[in-house]
């Protein structure tokens, strides 16, 4: 579904697809359940105020704190490490750990303009407008939220770039602004949303933008257990043992010849799909030495900004 | 309520809720002291000639040296140092004061334009047009003034960039002329409006700007002291002594790993939060050492303008 | 036959023209192999089906890895070294190993537009409707396709110039935008087209970009054995003899006076007809001597962006 | 009184409030009394001719020399010197002395457009047709002048930056052009008009701009005496003393901290307004103590284009 | 003749004008017969085909090659070394080589149109389509021309500039893009039209158009001989003798003074005027002493790009 | 009078008051002298052919190279140096020369434009037309020229600014070839008009336009025996005596405090008048003590281009 061209595909939580997605993500557990808390504190007071209650016989000033953050998270990393992943299935998360309804609005690529001068604000501004006017009316008398929203804004720094940057563009500068002014509405008039933006980098996001997250979440390469744990799933039912995945693991880890790890997507869409070419074109079964000519041939993505 | 889209939410004061946000600024009575007083003998002239009278015996010629001065502020410093705090609550502090109604018109980042060319001038000149006409009766006969406004232009450096900037954008150029041309018309008129600059950039003012200025006020980062009063206030209520505050005081100033101290804004909308929400994902009551794991791995801001 | 003005020329196979340039591709069998077993597992999955039940006894989860990654090649190399040639009659090769119908669609240079703002833009987006639109019903109910599209984007990095350029003009990031856009819908939505961009700038290609290429093929000069069997093709019937060609293989690889060896341009479009032109201008036949005289004067093409 | 919002608020000489302000310029007086001389020999003749006559007993022909020039002078130097203030009253001065009635006609700054292309061009033109039509029948039959015009340009570098800059902007250039054919055009017709252009970047002056100057006056920060002299006036009726404000003086010379002194600005629109303040919000009457402890905090402004 | 503004004075050949043109030609004799050569048998097959029966007994492969390249030719040079001269007049050349009608097209500078957007694409479009109409049916049955087209584009480097240049403008590359399309259209549907781009910097065009080309003819200034010739035929009818034009053609060479030697048209159009004029002022006979002493004051052109 | 906004006053020569300034240029005689006879031979073929018929027996060849030129001029040199006054005048000259009316055609500033794109060119192109259409008849039957244009275009920088500067205006590069195209034009045509450039930065008019230039000259300061008759000739009927002259022509060379000499237009604009105002003020006669003073306050104008 989409509505307007303004976002692309939004989605209703909880459904078995998500569900699925959410499960086969590997070793970011820790991240996810700490983001799924921190989001529903963020966006419905009633759990935070029984917990303050509970361990400290009131509702502490400090609750207060909370609640004025701005209900927005920055995800940060590399290419490939799961930032868009996450994003897009949290709704997921979050709808089942607090029983609601929850509703993923990406922001549409088309809602960032052709570059006409004023398009991207306008379509920023009418997309904040929209989300707004979907969700006026999801807070209840007593403060609690009956549906949720998630907006992703991926690929959020070619909208917020940082105006530090002296030669920035008159147009680029008016589109942080129009972001900024969504994200504060949103906060001000307490509508239930929970803004994401996706960058792979931080440092080029503007400071007020910077300043407003409830949490700026950095993700990273996966670890050797992590790469492990992927791909002993994804090459499941093949001739690949578990010690095999081991040294595989090991083979996609840094390296003299190249000084960053594999990510999770270079392991699940270039990688493992290559290998398994690989043994389709020769008609022979997924094993363990065609799986490393492979890596000996596939390097892993170059970490964004490392490029001369 | 919003003017024409050329202000966000104006307000009026005195209020209750303005008073409380006025309450709650720690550590910056003296500053704020200081500049209710200017602003009141800059918009109306009476008081100032009542002292006058009283220690002079007449109004001394120095008097007119005051009420000549372009009735504007710039509040500098880092980003989260409370500058726009101080601006937003500062018109309560001058009607409890002065016994006058005073009116906040923030301007609307709308009122920036969309990058069109001449669209930044056109709606800034409106802007300066708008808040003369609705204080152009408020001197009365004896010149001083029944009601008093109060315009506030946040990251005002976007529009006061230095013209020194051989680079600068002839939409940018323009810009503040319209700025110096609607400054320059208020005091020329006497219109009693107190215009308050806010800048994280004040090298990047350009010097005509700053030469009008009738004070400029550099906000700083809290002190030990400070950042120890805020802490006491927000924390509240949990299990946190006196004397941890202090030692959670002394961990989040400037040290060997981040070379700047916490501003107010990260001690109070990302430090405490997160201690909130961290003994809330625990289901525990919040203690001196969730807050100190928390700020172990919570950075402070860098300060504008230091990043690479 | 073009299309709306979008493509040039597009192409029907099998067709008698095409196998003819296929098999006079010398030296590239194996990639073009490799590139071809690829292209069916992408865009049809049945075959990969069978062959996963066969040797795994199962269809393997990696298998829908492989069908989730993007149908999209890059072609990368220096001008002249067959990747437009490869990617004109891939269509083919593709055609009659899988015995489907095949059309080649190549973007015309028209829909790069004419300079204009969001001109790009619109004519990208409208190639890629008009594709989807022309496959949407080519998948058959078994999810085997009936027909395949080759979508070829040449010169593409003047599209999908990397967005980590700071100067980058907004017009240009919004065509990258809109080819992200494309190419993510013709995955989403399962269209049996295979999109493949030639670009000699491998390195200025958006990460976002080659992120998604299921396959990157880099192509090379000839070796010292591709540039003599070309050779011995384009100058049969002539006096030259096979040790002849040899020596003449070895006269166009790099060397001192030039640090790279011939293209296969170089050798097809320069050398050659600049050899013929020779003897035909002293009404001779071709032979050895007069093929050394024109190597002695014709040096090979500079590679993209050695120049100072 | 503002004529179609291309100049503000023009004013007659002579006047009583004109006259008033230029008593109050200090230090300044040889200056304006040179300019006025100058001035009027550029525009009227008569005086000029009756003195070479008187002795050297003909109209000599270096009398044509002088009134070939443009009447144009060029006022540069540092931001708050004066350069505004007397180019603003000299009108008063010219009145009184000939005995003709003196207009001032300052630029708008709404003349220097707001950014579209041609705007400023179109203005500026404008406004020199304005001026011409205005004084076009001020010159008698004798070649006397009945009434005068001073078109006052300020930051006139915006209007007449420098050719020699590589990198300037179209719209800019054509900006000199149409201030070249404006005091071309006042000069060639004998349109009794003195132009001055006001500028603290001598140097971005175009040098065709220069060139036609009649006189290039430098002001420049005031001296000792100059301070003193203003500081005496404007803090008369206090208890500041002669003494006293000998060492304040000095204490708004350069020296080690600042390598600069306070500028005329400086020290009427900053200091000693915030010396009265500082009486005032103590509730006691303006002394030396006050007025030193002023001047340790308030920094004199740097120069122009001196900041990093 | 002009057509539609597109083409400047476009010429029919052979004519006796252009015959003297192409006798004055004094030592580019070698380069012209190649170029003729060359020229027709890329534009007619008939004399290849009959050269390679003859030599070869068949129509060997290698002349596929040749046919298949594009018919473009780049002259490179520096100013005034005769790549125009030639560019103009060779049509006569191949024109009473081939026996048949050749036209000659010059590209206006109109077509390069006045800098707006889009519009030097358009231009360039409409003039191939023009080109292309003009010949469509110029090629007979049996593949044989019987009118050929030569167009002429000067200054070539500013309509392909190199899209190396990463700053490269937006509309420039648009025209890169337009004339790629024209000439590639001009050899896939076989329209018997020579292109031929003149350019001071070869290193500026974009290598995919210098890729394209059948010849790079690089044009030197001249040598001792040829300046020594062009001389005695320009001085013909003077008192200077023919050990005169050798010292003459001596003290235009490169030396200590001037690194380079003197351009053909450094020779024809500046030198030799100027001893005429220096001769005709005295009103005296053009000898050898005046030659020398304008040599003396004349220098050569500096090389294009050789500027500090 | 002004035709069409194209020109500025148009000057029929001759006239008396030309005759006047022609007669007034000190020191210029020898280089207006040989520029009138260049430019005669330049524009009507007549003179010349008489000339080599009497002294080489017959009209040489070398003639036709003189008649081929561009009749084109450069006036290169500083600011004041006299290149516009020679440029103005020098029709006076022609016509009494030649016996021909001279008619001056001074391309206006507005010619130039406003900046809006594509302005520049069809104004300029407009201008050729008019001046085109003006002369088109003037030559006779015989080859003659009843009368005889000078096209003057002052600061031609602006328009023919090379074309090497890789960062040039697109609007800047369409003015180059619209002049290109005008001067070729007339030269083609045989218009009997002689188009005149005046520049202060010869390095930066593009090499095509330099080339054309049947003449460049380059204007120098004045040596001290000009500088002395022009001071003689100015400062006629004061006080001041010959030898006395001869000092002042000392006192205003090169020198230990500024490296470059007084230029024409220093002399006579700023020196000579300051001179006589600096009398005028005291009331007494001018003498050579006041001129000394002066000279010791008066430096001259910078060489353009030296400034940091």
């Amino acid at each position: 579904m989409s509505i307007d061209g303004l976002f692309t595909r939004t989605e209703e939580f909880p459904n078995s697809s998500a569900q699925a997605r959410l499960n086969s993500l590997v070793g970011l557990d820790e991240i996810v359940d700490r983001l799924v808390v921190d989001a529903i504190a963020l966006l419905d007071s009633s759990a935070m105020a029984s917990w303050s209650t509970a361990v400290h016989g009131e509702i502490i000033p400090a609750v207060s704190a909370v609640l004025d953050r701005t209900p927005m998270f920055v995800f940060a990393g590399d290419v490939g490490v799961g930032k868009t992943e996450v994003a897009e299935v949290i709704g997921q998360a979050i709808a089942t750990r607090a029983h609601v309804d929850v509703s993923l609005y990406p922001l549409s690529l088309s809602a960032r303009g052709r570059g006409a001068v004023g398009e991207m604000t306008t379509l920023l501004t009418r997309a904040f407008e929209r989300i707004s006017s979907d969700f006026a009316c999801a807070r209840k008398q007593d403060g609690t939220a009956s549906s949720l929203g998630v907006l992703l804004i991926d690929e959020a720094d070619a909208l917020a770039q940082s105006r530090e940057l002296a030669q920035m563009h008159h147009e680029d500068r008016a589109g942080v602004n129009a972001l900024l002014r969504g994200i504060d509405g949103l906060r001000v008039d307490r509508i239930p949303v929970l803004t994401i933006l996706c960058t792979n980098r931080l440092d080029a996001l503007d400071p007020a933008v910077q300043r407003r997250a409830a949490a700026i979440q950095v993700f990273n390469r996966p670890s050797h257990e992590q790469r492990a744990a992927l791909l002993l799933r994804l090459l499941a039912g093949t001739e690949i043992s578990i010690s095999d995945v081991e040294s595989l693991a090991t083979a996609t880890a840094e390296n003299g010849v190249w000084p960053y790890a594999y990510t999770y997507s270079d392991l699940r869409q270039r990688l493992v799909p290559e290998i398994v070419l690989s043994a389709y074109r020769r008609g022979v079964a997924v094993n363990s030495s065609i799986a490393k000519e492979v890596i000996s041939r596939t390097p892993p993505t170059r970490p964004f900004g490392s490029a001369s």
